[in-house]
């Protein structure tokens, strides 16, 4: 309790006390007074230290947790965050609104670092239209519980729209989720138990990542090479351990951007059913394909029926409306069903069959058209103005949203210096499970015009050469 | 495989073979030729022994296992189904619409079975409008993805209805989320760890109970007396397990309707304190009171910041809509904000807004204000009618929308035979988790008109006394 004797709170300031307390303990935090990982008193210790209302104490501590100084353990006590978990900070992976009232006044700079869409891409007036369509069609019944598989109509006409992707399946075996990443928790919810051990893409979706050890279970790197995931490695694992779920990327990973080969497909499905294990494909971007043979998805080629196949449309369509498409494998659909019941009931009946909706009536295919249009004049200007950064190595992706680059430097280092300079990256240790340092930075041009490509990457080269070692 | 070998297809039948196979398997187990529990032949094997395709055992098997006959362990094989699982089909908590395509032209007779409103009871010309005003004010930002905690300004306006609840609490430990359902699925993923120990109140909602075992908890039932959970039987459960979390309804609890007393509910917060335990509280009738004094939430009693408090909207408004409410105690919202946002990112940000201004511009309070209404008039007739039963008992609730009776014969075999004659109960065995007998019926008039409560419960007497026990 050394540190907080020095304490003394202002009877008559015009600060409540609660603030005062929350400046001087953030002081001594970012002064290193108070360590990173160091427990603070108790509420009622520190009141009774202080001569203060448990409430000045309760009120201060949780402001420095809204600001991010500290965190809390439930049962356990408050405790300093470590200084590393910063990079929080400068990135996010889905949300680029987040804690902010006023969300119409956001000028973030130029925004590489998420896949998500920009706004002036969605097509509100026709959504808007279908949505009016549904509510005089339907009335009080999209209002209603949905069937917690998915609205009939939907799962209908989603199941053309695969055939339409190389993926014949029933209708009986398509789920609508609310969202992939729910289709992610469950399947974890379905197939792992606590301890059981499953494999993962090195570098890969940490949002994932996050939902298997919420699960209890052990999780096993495979690194990606440049025609996909590490066989030879991946069969090592297979030996070694009971695995439960592979889960892959196949097209256009993230973050790699890379591809499996037609080959690579087909082997990876081949231990898939040699070690009795479920393979979950993570599909965000097949449909944006600028001339890549290779990119069909691992469930049209799924001989075996052991891949679970989930379709986001947040990376092709709108995120906000949290719709997603699970095609499961014969007999495992009625216990996904059952789980997805368990979680949320059932996904908004009114976006369903707005959704179902904006499909029939064919505004589906003229907005991918446009939107594959946009992308990739964007693809190009991009790749042309990486090809010219002397520092700069990749492999191009032929389609998807993103380029994944490699510089001498390490990664993190260059998205600081890059964010103070208004330019936001995705540094590569965010995408491995013990954030080690990379040299690899993730850019997306989901957010930013072809202007803003240019200067982005003009900026990136000012920020390389003011931090490269010398030498 | 001996009852398989007098099986023979007909290639001359105008029925496809897979549906021949299916009807004649079907009338196997129907009859008890094969036993529930029992493995079928693999599809191989199957198939091999009738020199039939495999195509035509496997959709033969798949029709079998959608009509629930037979089901399917992961990695095991395929088995028949126990008669006992038959409840399943004449009662669903949440569920009215299931795997029908052709929703509007569904009668199911009358209906008490189900705690949601009637879709006859929705506001949809009001929703509309605020949609529609949501659209046109906000555009593209009603498609970005909201804020994992929730829309801030839906945050707000619930900050101040929960006011006006007696709940006392700041926008920062307020989330929204897609349904009470998903709260109670986050809070276990927050809590419950593999073989920790949960109280539940017996008899209790089977949905929550479904999430803690996909935990791995180990769950306890504590008896629900007249005022409440048993406290001295709950204070021996908590002396001898390490219990992690408490779920209980307060208010018109679910199946019982029973509101716990003023002082069980400060006995109850007093053990939560005394043992370190947090209390999860489902609130989704408190607004529906008719003169219960009682029935104010725990979380405006939570002296001790243990309550972690859901408010639904399902029963009160409209269940599709997916939204409900999470209080968190102080700290712990960092954690279930995580959860959520691995759980399905975000709520719908669409949604969120119109309810946001349909509370804004007044229809919230209105629109309760007329249910309340009309469920009272429904409360005060099936009062009315259920008083004149010789044979059965229950205790007033003083709100809710449901009542729950006694009497002295077995509540499924009265449910199966109300069925059969159009009337459709939730019988009290399905509230217990070893699914025990037990005399009592759950009766809600959430679906039906004052006409069809009196002939409901008409149809009831007719039902008991055919089918009670002679002498």
């Amino acid at each position: 309790m050394k540190f907080y004797d020095g304490i003394k709170l202002d009877d008559y300031s015009n600060e409540p006390k609660y603030v005062q307390l929350y400046e001087k303990l953030k002081n001594l935090i970012e002064d290193g007074a108070i360590k990173p990982n160091e427990k603070l008193p108790t509420i009622r210790e520190l009141s009774k230290k202080l001569g203060v209302n448990a409430s000045t104490v309760v009120n201060a501590y949780r402001l420095l947790e809204q600001k991010g100084y500290i965190y809390t353990k439930v049962g356990s006590g408050t405790y300093v965050l470590k200084k590393s978990e910063e990079k929080i900070e400068f990135f996010s992976e889905n949300i680029t609104v987040l804690h902010k009232k006023d969300e119409f006044s956001i000028n973030e700079g130029i925004n590489f670092s998420t896949l998500t869409p920009h706004s002036n891409l969605f097509p509100v007036d026709e959504f808007k239209l279908v949505i009016n369509k549904v509510l005089d069609r339907d009335g009080a019944h999209a209002f209603t519980y949905a069937d917690p598989q998915g609205y009939y109509f939907l799962r209908e006409s989603i199941t053309d729209y695969l055939k339409e992707c190389g993926i014949e399946t029933q209708i009986e075996n398509v789920s609508i989720i609310s969202g992939a990443q729910q289709g992610i928790d469950l399947v974890a919810k379905a197939l792992i138990n606590f301890n059981d051990t499953i494999v993962v893409e090195s570098p890969t979706y940490t949002g994932a990542v996050a939902v298997f050890k919420n699960r209890g279970a052990n999780i096993i790197e495979v690194p990606i090479l440049e025609d996909g995931i590490d066989i030879d490695e991946l069969e090592e694992v297979l030996k070694r351990h009971r695995v439960k779920l592979i889960y892959v990327m196949p097209n256009f990973q993230n973050p790699t951007s890379i591809t499996y080969s037609f080959e690579k497909k087909l082997a990876l499905l081949n231990l898939a059913q040699k070690y009795n294990v479920f393979i979950l494909e993570d599909d965000f971007l097949t449909e944006v394909n600028f001339g890549n043979k290779d990119a069909q998805p691992l469930k049209s080629l799924d001989f075996c029926d052991r891949v679970i196949f989930i379709k986001s449309f947040s990376k092709i369509f709108m995120p906000g409306l949290r719709i997603a498409v699970l095609v499961s494998p014969l007999n495992m659909s009625k216990n996904l069903i059952f789980l997805k019941q368990n979680s949320d009931i059932s996904t908004s009946s009114l976006i369903q069959r707005a959704f179902d909706l904006y499909i029939r009536e064919g505004f589906w295919t003229s907005h991918l058209k446009k939107l594959k249009d946009i992308y990739f004049e964007r693809y190009m200007i991009m790749k042309e103005n990486l090809s010219k950064l002397y520092f700069v190595d990749f492999k191009e992706p032929y389609g998807g949203i993103h380029f994944w680059i490699k510089t001498d430097i390490d990664s993190s280092i260059l998205a600081y210096f890059a964010k103070k300079n208004g330019v936001i990256l995705a540094p590569g240790n965010v995408f491995y499970l013990d954030s080690r340092s990379s040299n690899n930075i993730r850019l997306s041009f989901a957010q930013t015009k072809i202007d803003e490509i240019k200067e982005g990457i003009r900026i990136l080269k000012e920020c390389y050469e003011k931090n490269k070692l010398p030498g």
